[in-house]
């Protein structure tokens, strides 16, 4: 994630206003978002483009929801690597007796 | 990325339903990206939080919003870090002339 | 929809600020629509609530955020009963051979 | 509200699929709360369209969103006026002492 951060950061430092208000940032995650469920409805709604294509979409959606999220992280200093470990570890703690477990 | 999304694929593929349906992580994506609306609205708004503490608390929230992105990209085996790549080097073109630059 | 407009609008108009900024209201907006995302994913996931409870709960969830955007559309002037009414007329042409209507 | 919950009900109920399933309701109305914050940034953000227009658009918008959750709340038997009047009683009560009241 660092790899990401730093050369968001490395770009963006080049102009005047490098990061967008917070809730200016928020609002286009959310329309971001709002493309990941349009194309999700394609995939799994009545009229499905061939999945394929669809996949490839979905990356590049997925991914520019991650880079509006990055940004917002800069301008907080986030350390986005430290937060997702501690997801992550929080997640399996949670998760541990929740779901049924594969049979060996 | 590939070490996030690796992490999480080993733990989830211990269980029956290692994915959710598509539809439902995006639901929990939307949730998440609700929390950090909420905590963004206590940030800026009118009763701000101590800012050192709700730093804290933006991380997590967005970094739970990055661990269902990347279930949604296991589920449809994409590479976060070829889109990734894609996408910095979009937004890279496309701005190149869109916002003012620093003067040296 | 005039009734609900006048009603939130005559309320807040007795406090100094009446609506908050367009950004924060969006921020609720998102907030909210993330709390009926939980809500269907309790409701059609793995673990459903019982369904009278959920129904009841969806219903204020919903509520919740058409509250939200009368508030944004009434900081803009906006005459939800036009917008309706233009809203159901495209839907009607838009999807008239769209979907399979039933048989006589 | 019951007016335009009757005529979106009217219209739908002569298809075969009249509703999509909740999660697609879902999907839906978080693409149309993103098309909400792009606008929401061209008016609040450094390259503002024109007003007036901005405001026709947002209307339209805004009356998007509202017909989704119109559908989703008709999927479960949800009386919307019934809702909108406890949830304008709820802001009543909860905000009583919680802003700053005009002097009179």
């Amino acid at each position: 994630m660092k790899k990401y951060q730093q050369e968001i950061d490395d770009w963006v430092q080049g102009y005047e206003e490098p990061y967008w208000p917070a809730l200016s940032i928020f609002a286009r995650i959310v329309e971001e978002v709002g493309e990941v469920g349009r194309l999700l409805n394609h995939m799994y709604g009545s009229k499905p483009k061939k999945v394929s294509e669809a996949e490839q979409e979905l990356g590049q959606e997925i991914a520019d929801v991650m880079f509006s999220l990055i940004c917002l992280a800069n301008k907080h200093n986030i350390d986005l690597d430290i937060e997702m470990d501690k997801v992550i570890e929080k997640s399996r703690n949670r998760d541990k007796d929740r779901f049924d477990k594969k049979q060996k």
